[in-house]
């Protein structure tokens, strides 16, 4: 495709975040709704946290904007201003992007789909394996439902914040019995390895495991999208892990995104509990 | 060119309007931004009048916002909600773009200056000639400003709201002393004929003029944009008139528009009494 040139009747869609520039979905997804013959065009927004409520009512009066994404530090704060939410983002209270309806904004998470479909895209399934999964903030709380969504055996989590780690075991073990235990920076036995922290975006940031104990059969996984192979990856590969990147994770959810917020139905928009 | 893809570092500018679909910024000014090598695009934003103050409250909170056009019917609030103007900005009390400074907006008003450099384009000038305007709303004071800027000799002004007539002439005599005169809807005797009202946008408009009494050595300008060409230009140039309409108004202030966004120098953002 050449690229697009808005008009007066573009349909319009933002992402909000702080910081913004190394947000994909501008690019990404203005890409995709062209290519599928949408005048429509996704823009970013730099706003403080400060200023999202505000920023949310005021663009909802704006009549060709169709919805928001959304990305760190908003996700929660997102969620609130919700007046409805699909079953995945009320679990994880965290919306990554939300839609406009005549009375307000509808609430979804894709960050467990696209995590997930991510993995799946270089091979590897995580029905019946043994995962740990570091960090379950807002998007490491939408991965782990995935994962626990798509059959995993187990699923140990690890977070230096353990209220909020032992919060979402407790959660998850109302659905997933027994299949939900307290994990370590330790990956040794484990099929899948997830990243869901930022650590890697910094140069001065620690590694988020002990990679000393990497097996070249475990696929690694991460959330981070700048550097585009943060250490974790790099050592993972240098231990030939298959691996998964934030990049990776985006694309994979690019095209549910862009049916949520075209309000087209959508196989991926589901309820908690599909099998 | 061939288009364009926004990133999560493009700097963004949108313009307001009830209706919107009619706006020609969006095409015009982003491929000139991307044909200038600026990583920005502008973006239509569809907005009520009773929700401008938040909206312009809100954006100003978007970092990575530079300004924002302004059309129909948001022109005067615009500018109230401006913490600056330019000079004939101020003149007019209607701003049609403003550019985000830290502690607020600044406004501007090219309307005047895109009108004249339109009709300048087509070979007319108004310096020492006799000119008829008809209309001084936001669009038609800006533009009667600009005439007289420009050095005619003579304008008369028509509005159908009288007081508005009477102020806008008394406020220009101030600076033009015995140049300005009540006009009607009668062209005979002038050089310009100048339309600042809408009429001429929907099918069931009377003709802003008495046409039948045009001749061809007259020069007739109009500020509609939709229709491209309006009934009265039609008539204009059936009876071998030079015309210029609304997207010729908006095409030659282009380049100013974005010299004021972009906060570049430009020869034509002046004070008052540039002659």
């Amino acid at each position: 495709m050449t690229g697009f040139i808005p008009s007066g009747s573009t349909r319009l869609f933002s992402v909000v975040g702080d910081p913004i520039d190394q947000v994909r979905s501008p690019s990404v997804l203005t890409r995709l709704l062209v290519d599928q013959g949408e005048e429509a065009v996704v823009v970013p927004m730099h706003v403080a946290a400060a200023d999202l409520p505000t920023l949310f009512q005021a663009l909802h009066t704006v009549r060709n904007i169709g919805g928001i994404l959304v990305t760190v530090p908003h996700k929660q704060e997102a969620f609130r201003l919700c007046a409805t939410a699909t079953d995945r983002a009320a679990f994880v209270e965290a919306a990554n992007v939300v839609r406009r309806l005549d009375d307000g904004w509808h609430g979804d998470n894709t960050d467990g789909l696209g995590y997930l479909d991510g993995i799946e895209r270089q091979g590897f399934a995580v029905a019946g394996r043994k995962c740990l999964l570091i960090g379950c903030g807002g998007a490491g709380a939408a991965i782990a439902l995935e994962i626990m969504r798509r059959g995993a055996s187990l699923l140990a989590i690890h977070d230096i914040d353990r209220e909020r780690r032992d919060a979402v075991i407790a959660k998850l073990d109302r659905y997933y019995r027994g299949r939900l235990v307290v994990g370590s920076a330790d990956p040794a036995g484990y099929d899948l390895v997830a990243n869901a922290t930022p650590l890697g975006m910094r140069p001065e940031d620690p590694l988020p495991i002990d990679v000393s104990k990497l097996e070249s059969r475990q696929f690694v996984a991460c959330v981070v999208t700048k550097p585009e192979v943060p250490p974790l990856i790099e050592e993972a590969r240098r231990r030939g892990c298959r691996t998964m990147t934030g990049a990776g994770m985006f694309d994979a959810q690019a095209a549910t995104l862009v049916d949520f917020l075209l309000t087209r139905p959508s196989e991926r928009e589901v309820g908690l509990k599909r099998d």
